[in-house]
């Protein structure tokens, strides 16, 4: 795979339906990308992976780094060779403006992926999955307990993707960010957020897409997979 | 691209939109595949590839060999370097009799892709469409003026694909045939089919789907592209 192509690991309306028992080495997604998100067995906590180095972020508030992403796997992720082709500064505040920034800066690219990360100082929301009680809870369920951390001023960078509307239930419609602190040590799925003065921003468009289905995954093969376009705007929107 | 991957350009629903009136080269295409189908740019006629080769049938009754892959584009195709992994014989009574078969074949593959081709002699009832009218002309008003034809103890090769689900929009939910008799004088986008006999059968399960978007095409940046299901099945179900 060339710079600023997105690989993607199983789908989100699967996670949705609870499979999550198993899942693809982390080590395998790190050939594809340096820059993603997404989730780990059971859905405990939150993935973040920020210059080809993987941390997962869990309920309890701790930030572990993945040493071992050869034993590790994730039934979720989504990455990209990130190779910014903009690089400005914003201010940025709430989730809507960050959407209408980012159309702003790439006004014909609608209907294309996009890449972002943005480095600065942060007033967060964030969320954290504690994961799943029992195989195939699904994740409306799991988000039902979630925790919900507030952060400001913390440095750190956010790191995520738009994706097009069209790709509901293959991904996440729309924004889907997590963040993780400058010094590793807090972060989460993003529900809201304000940069405090000006942030770096760095992104890029992104016009081709591969996805990998699970095999040899009893779950996911006997998942029923339906669009839950609401349920997956509302636990990751 | 390894064997058994789909290899996509654009998405059924910029065709819904009427997004037709460029593409990308069929050379490019045939680099990632040798067997699939598609459409010519502004939606004149049904394109099959087989064994590498692509022919345009054509809203009048006739075939085209596609002799300058390099010229002629494409502004949608679905494709994959087949390599059965399951060869058989049957006989198969309607659309839905083949939709159960695949399924009795593959049962652990309803969240996979499938590829498929028969060969044999058939009873057959195609549509071709014409093409719009109009630049950006969407699909169902150009399939309101296709063409039907009815083929009786025809020999010849049913080409194409089972796709899951989750990416209606992206590509054709369920089953999407098209059809060429060996003669290759006759053919179009299967709308029911009969076996006259046992046909062979070959598939193969597919796990990997790389997509590529459009880029610099003002038409397909503009286009709307809200999932329409129900119009995708009316028209290419």
């Amino acid at each position: 795979m060339s710079e600023n192509e997105i690989f993607q690991y199983s789908i989100v309306s699967a996670l949705m339906d609870g499979v999550a028992s198993h899942g693809t080495p982390i080590s395998r997604v790190l050939t594809h990308g340096d820059h993603g998100l997404g989730t780990f067995r059971n859905m405990v906590g939150e993935m973040i992976v920020l210059d080809g180095e993987v941390y997962q972020m869990k309920a309890d508030g701790t930030v572990v780094h993945i040493d071992d992403p050869d034993v590790t796997v994730t039934p979720f992720a989504t990455v990209t060779r990130f190779r910014p082709t903009l690089r400005t500064r914003a201010v940025i505040e709430g989730k809507a403006g960050l959407a209408e920034y980012l159309a702003s800066l790439f006004p014909a690219a609608r209907n294309h992926f996009l890449a972002v990360k943005l480095d600065g100082v942060f007033r967060l929301k964030v969320r954290t999955a504690g994961g799943q009680v029992e195989p195939r809870e699904g994740m409306v369920s799991v988000a039902s307990r979630q925790t919900v951390h507030t952060f400001e001023g913390v440095k750190g960078t956010v790191v995520g993707f738009r994706c097009p509307e069209y790709v509901m239930g293959v991904n996440v419609a729309g924004d889907h960010f997590h963040f993780i602190s400058e010094d590793r040590q807090k972060g989460g799925h993003i529900l809201e957020l304000e940069t405090e003065g000006e942030v770096d921003v760095a992104a890029a468009q992104m016009s081709r897409f591969h996805l990998e289905l699970p095999t040899e995954d009893d779950e996911f093969n006997e998942a029923e997979l339906k669009l839950q376009a609401q349920g997956i705007k509302d636990v990751e929107g």
